[in-house]
């Protein structure tokens, strides 16, 4: 019998523990042996749940207590999480965690320490909630070079332009609604800034590369300033527009970004709707896979976690040798990605033809009627390429009064 | 140094000994130690193929080598295949296969074999090609319940309907596209007539159960007989129409099918067009996931042979103890299985009115300008239940002209 502990009684957390009843005969077949739940590690009582006589308040039982072979941390942030998952592993435990702020914070040193201690430090449940997507990249994809990796990574912020999408609503009443059922935060920062499929596509990105990624070497714009009028011109080209965590890798450089991105109807991703998770992987022999569920939510995210803890049962007396070193992999500067480029444009296209087409060159034009406006599409260009032609376009429109480019979102079409 | 042998140097094989060059380094270094292919079994010469130095005619070379530790079997079909993979394994050598029939047919006494020797018999390519399915079910699902597999398996059957649901074919222009384009076969049957789709479903079924799975125990139909004018009802009912492998899962009983089914835009399936291939597997805790990819195709196939040698390297001195036993796992009569029923019927609704319902019960009507018959939805029920619906409905309608049900088409919606 293999003894854990769970840190943290939350969602994820007790979900785990749920799981982990459920499920408890499927889990000793492969595990090998069974699983049983030891302690669960909270600041509160719960004397009403399954798990009441295994609360205990202090860190120092868990990380004392030799029987206890594989902790799951679900406790979410920083601070206790990182000092006790590093406790854990240094006292020669296994650790699997839902915690993406940790993975791409200290993942780096934690990896390091579990690979000394010949434990594992495993964390498929930090991206993209329930769906395989960590263990098929070292245990399914291991003779690939990757050479792309577009996840749509965030269940709130796909919610949120689903229904701008779908529905016509506005970005602030689609937020409003994914608060009222719970699959927003009240202060929503974190996901619709992108910060969260930052943090993601940073961890997926290291997979990949085998090298260290600092999440804050990556361009990361959210969806806030994405409008129903967007997407009346989406509907009109029959595409969409998805925030993407993005990774290129070619010859050991890496361009990395968080965007809202347009695509068109045969992109995998382009049917990943409301909550769900989509992430598409491209190998260089493989072409294109994809991988589809539920990005978040307990009993999925639970699932993944204790996928972890049957992988380090499994392997108890070794360290798998996943994830990345502390070599650090350069990300390049965002002005050297490549896009099209759709953007919205003051006025109209009669009077602006000519400094349009000085500015952008070659460029498909899109028009709704009624505006006061119009939208065109670019060729491929590179970021850098696209400021300049901005920054021209503004020079050679200035003096007018209907002046200025009202908005761009970069298109993969 | 690992050494490996290929058998069969066609599409597959000739794919397998580019992947293991292409991506030698990325392969060494997930495999622990350089892999090297040293044979490669063929009836014919290659004098110009980069393995022209490799190619030996008689197996006995490959069987009776201790040096070759992992063998790849490509040749497909079971005579010679099923002979020298059994005497691979037996002789103590690892080997990883493309060959749906050959796991299909003797996969019980393969994995037995492999077993009781300590080695491992590895498919992965046996089922959707080069998306990863086989092994997140034995490295990423191995904590769930798994209660549904629904897979479109088939790149040529998927391609036809594609065609006949966007562009409006009819089934016969839509197969002779495939074939001239090289999707399909001259002799199609094994796709159209869905036993390739069986085969599959029935490798994925003993996964999940971990019994043997008789493929001949499953209710098979093709896409032989499904038409345009489906398609147009299709069309006005916002659904469309796939070849499905189906298994459900509940309480040790199986109900597993093949068959066209009709689905709406919010099955996950719904978005896997032309060639491509999709499995949805739904877990007890971790819901709805799906898997997508290239289902065919020399490279992503080669690749997920790759990955088999890979694991078998990872794992020379043990058994993986994968796949299922030699307790045969019951199927369900199709009888028992539970759907609605898209139902096209001869002469007007406004005089079939009575019949339809007394026969049907509760059903939806539709209608499709200037032709002689309509289409009606039934409720859920089982398949025992809709024949006994049809002939009752046969019955009471026999003496008139316009007579009869022109097409059954199951539904998930």
């Amino acid at each position: 019998m293999i003894k854990t502990a769970i840190m943290g009684y939350g969602t994820i957390g007790s979900g785990v523990a749920e799981v982990l009843e459920q499920n408890k005969d499927v889990i000793a077949k492969q595990a090998g042996q069974e699983v049983e739940l030891k302690y669960v590690l909270d600041l509160r009582e719960f004397p009403d749940s399954p798990v009441a006589d295994k609360i205990v308040h202090d860190f120092k039982v868990i990380e004392q207590d030799e029987e206890v072979q594989i902790v799951v941390e679900a406790m979410g942030g920083l601070n206790p999480a990182y000092p006790f998952v590093k406790a854990c592993l240094l006292a020669g435990k296994h650790v699997a965690t839902s915690n993406k702020a940790l993975v791409a914070a200290y993942g780096t040193e934690l990896l390091a320490i579990a690979r000394e201690k010949g434990v594992n430090f495993l964390f498929e449940a930090s991206v993209g909630g329930g769906i395989p997507i960590i263990r098929p990249m070292y245990r399914c994809l291991m003779g690939e070079r990757i050479e792309e990796i577009t996840g749509i990574l965030n269940g709130t912020t796909n919610f949120i332009l689903t229904k701008m999408d779908k529905e016509g609503e506005s970005f602030e009443n689609a937020l409003k609604e994914a608060q009222n059922l719970g699959y927003a935060e009240r202060n929503p920062e974190a996901d619709v800034e992108g910060h969260d499929t930052c943090r993601k596509i940073a961890i997926l990105t290291a997979m990949a590369t085998g090298r260290e990624v600092d999440y804050e070497d990556i361009y990361t714009e959210g969806i806030t300033r994405i409008t129903d009028i967007d997407f009346k011109y989406a509907e009109k080209m029959g595409t969409s527009v998805k925030l993407f965590g993005t990774s290129r890798i070619k010859d050991g450089k890496v361009n990395a970004f968080v965007a809202p991105v347009m695509i068109q109807k045969n992109n995998p991703l382009y049917s990943v709707n409301d909550v769900f998770n989509g992430i598409m992987v491209k190998g260089n022999m493989l072409g294109v896979s994809m991988f589809y569920g539920s990005g978040a939510g307990k009993l999925p995210t639970a699932s993944a976690v204790v996928a972890d803890i049957i992988e380090a049962a499994q392997n108890l007396d070794h360290n798998l040798n996943i994830g990345w070193s502390g070599e650090k992999q350069a990300i390049e500067s965002m002005d050297q990605a490549r896009f099209r480029y759709f953007v919205r444009v003051a006025g109209s296209y009669r009077n602006k033809e000519q400094d349009v087409k000085r500015a952008f060159g070659k460029v498909e034009v899109v028009e709704l009627y009624g505006m006061d406006e119009f939208a065109v599409l670019t060729s491929e260009m590179s970021e850098g390429e696209f400021k300049a032609a901005a920054t021209a376009y503004d020079s050679a429109e200035q003096a007018r009064s209907d002046y200025g480019i009202k908005q761009m979102i970069r298109a993969m079409l």
